[in-house]
């Protein structure tokens, strides 16, 4: 049997609700996720053959056995992958491959992750890379030292950072799956406390609890199962390097991987107008600046333009492509290995027009990007379409 | 482009010298086994258009970029596979399936570990599963509990497991690229200290450091580069539970998972008698009562018959099956995220007529079998050929 890349389907998407899941753990919320997914594709846990499962905690030696034990898929290939914050994608994007390879008819992607268990692990300090250098620098401060620089060069100011904030919380506050489902006000964003400066408290995605599922398939059975199946139009994965931070040429503007995978899925998707062509995208919002340059390095806008572009609307749910119509990761918070599933997820719901309460009208073309990595090491995109010429 | 996964072809293979490489870190053997495997295939470091990387530790948040910095293989997609002690093997089941996407032409995938750096942090053991009854649970003494049952109910005797331990040195003692490269005598090996009982020193493999990379293509483009690439012909991974050392039904006579990834690979290569079919195998022989299970989990013998097996001389070089005629685990040591990786390299080899003092003279088809986690909770096989009927 052989197939490729342009024959996948997307049939079927589950995802726990996020959030400070105390009472649920890494079983759990799989249990939760996958099953949701097998009843939205109307499949039974026997039809899988493969999966990939995408997890960063615990570090303590993982394999396919993560997810093979709570959902009972015994005795098929499951391959746990792991790419910093991206290993949720990249968990979708081998599959997608394993299908493609003709080798796997009907497969599972998901990922998880239990933060709240994290708690004193060290898990906000980069304990990788260069062992004096790096220790201390979160996240919050790599990500933050990107706005220093676009305000000197582009004008770019802290209120805009707000905007990206608001608009999320606006979005999320339909999401019946979000962590934090309340809007936000421009000036509550301002005057949050600070985490780490320029960033507040509402400018950071929280450490939250998560996961969610994929079932993906051959296009031509696809059509078995259901009319609204979501096929795949691009996919690219770029790697970068954890030497980023030393790199003198490394400029804080652009997240390069983020446009070398841009670039890719684009290319595999004949897409040459992001902001025209694409209706909604989840972005990798870790922090308002993250989603700013993201805007820019997806082609959305201009470089430079980012603060514009959420300003002025473009970004909103009815505007030119409507940004993390699910709140993103300000409202889901970013559960490792989960988060690029969840994106998946969303965009799949709304090309299908199943995205209650914060549907973007009309979607028929939609983006995911997942990103990770202090100053950007590895980026994942992907671009899905309710359209299929053979439908 | 579409391809499948009878269209691909192994092209270069390289490894560092396994051992206790004080003088070398991960980053070191990566580059000596990848610039190994670039000059064997005749590739340059730019053909390649993907990458899978296999690696356990350290436990800190791991990514692509392991592989990329080192290699300078920037802004390709380069995927991280964890999968126990099959992370090796994972990485190019991972990249066989994206050559057979269509997505790529030309890939490397690679393992890589360096144990000696994770003396103290609790390597040897089982820190995973369940938090009471797995502590203390080493994998010579998880392993160790196969012995006493196949010895009762198949006459199977320390004078056996010997003969595994005294076969893979004799193939070992030739291997350039060894840990190990001594024979040893049955005497010394019953009489090696107990490690865990009834397992001694010479029954298990050592704590050693290693890496080794493969170049994977489509076999119409493999004709360009040489005329004597090898095939692959069967693929299987399958991965039970980590809950196994509780399962009642757990009898310790059969690892599972090995008798699964074997069908899964011996329907896609038409293999009907392993025994007469297969001329050489890498097995994973991370002691000797392993190997004997392992004879005859892959069919090479009848269930209960592998300590004959291996004592009447069926697994010797010139026996019916040719097992681990590099000295396996054994004398290389089991650098996780190496092994299956480094079971690739010596196929490879030897179904190329390239293996100077441990040749099987005339190998045609050869069989990798990487198992993991306590009582066998993954497996990966491959079945390689030197055969093409395209050629």
């Amino acid at each position: 049997m052989s197939c490729s890349l342009h024959d996948i389907a997307v049939i079927g998407v589950g995802a726990c609700k996020f959030g400070e899941n105390f009472d649920l753990d890494v079983e759990s919320m799989l249990v939760a996720a996958a099953y949701e997914a097998y009843e939205d594709a109307g499949v039974r846990p026997e039809d899988i053959q493969a999966a990939w499962i995408g997890i960063q905690y615990p570090f303590t030696g993982l394999s396919g056995a993560t997810l093979a034990d709570p959902l009972k898929l015994y005795h098929i290939p499951i391959t746990h992958t792991e790419n910093y914050c991206v290993s949720g994608l990249d968990s979708f994007r081998n599959a997608c491959l394993g299908v493609a390879s003709g080798m796997y008819d009907m497969v599972m992607a998901a990922g998880v992750e239990k933060l709240t268990d994290q708690a004193g692990r060290g898990l906000p300090t980069a304990g990788f890379g260069h062992p004096v250098l790096l220790r201390g620098l979160t996240a919050p401060s790599a990500f933050g030292l990107a706005f220093p620089q676009h305000a000197r060069k582009y004008g770019t100011t802290k209120e805009d950072l707000a905007h990206v904030a608001v608009k999320n919380h606006y979005n999320g506050a339909a999401h019946p799956k979000a962590h934090f489902r309340r809007e936000v006000t421009l000036e509550q964003v301002m005057k949050a406390p600070i985490v780490s400066g320029p960033l507040g408290l509402l400018d950071c995605c929280a450490i939250s609890d998560g996961a969610a599922a994929v079932i993906i398939t051959r296009r031509e059975i696809a059509r078995r199962y259901r009319d609204d199946y979501v096929v795949l139009r691009g996919l690219g994965l770029s790697v970068f390097s954890n030497l980023l931070p030393f790199d003198p040429d490394f400029d804080y503007l652009t997240w390069i991987p983020t446009v070398k995978a841009a670039k890719m899925a684009y290319e595999m998707a004949g897409i040459e107008n992001p902001r025209k062509e694409i209706d909604c995208a989840e972005v990798h919002d870790c922090f308002t600046i993250t989603e700013i340059l993201n805007y820019e390095d997806l082609g959305f806008c201009a470089k430079g333009e980012g603060g514009r572009f959420v300003r002025e609307g473009h970004a909103s749910i009815d505007g030119d492509v409507a940004v993390n119509p699910s709140g993103g990761l300000k409202c889901f918070g970013h559960p490792i290995g989960a988060t690029g599933c969840r994106m998946v997820y969303e965009i799949t719901r709304q090309l299908q027009g199943r995205a209650e309460g914060r549907q973007r009208e009309g979607a028929k073309t939609g983006l995911v990007h997942n990103l990770g990595g202090l100053g950007g090491v590895v980026c994942g995109v992907a671009v899905l379409s309710s359209e299929d010429r053979y439908r």
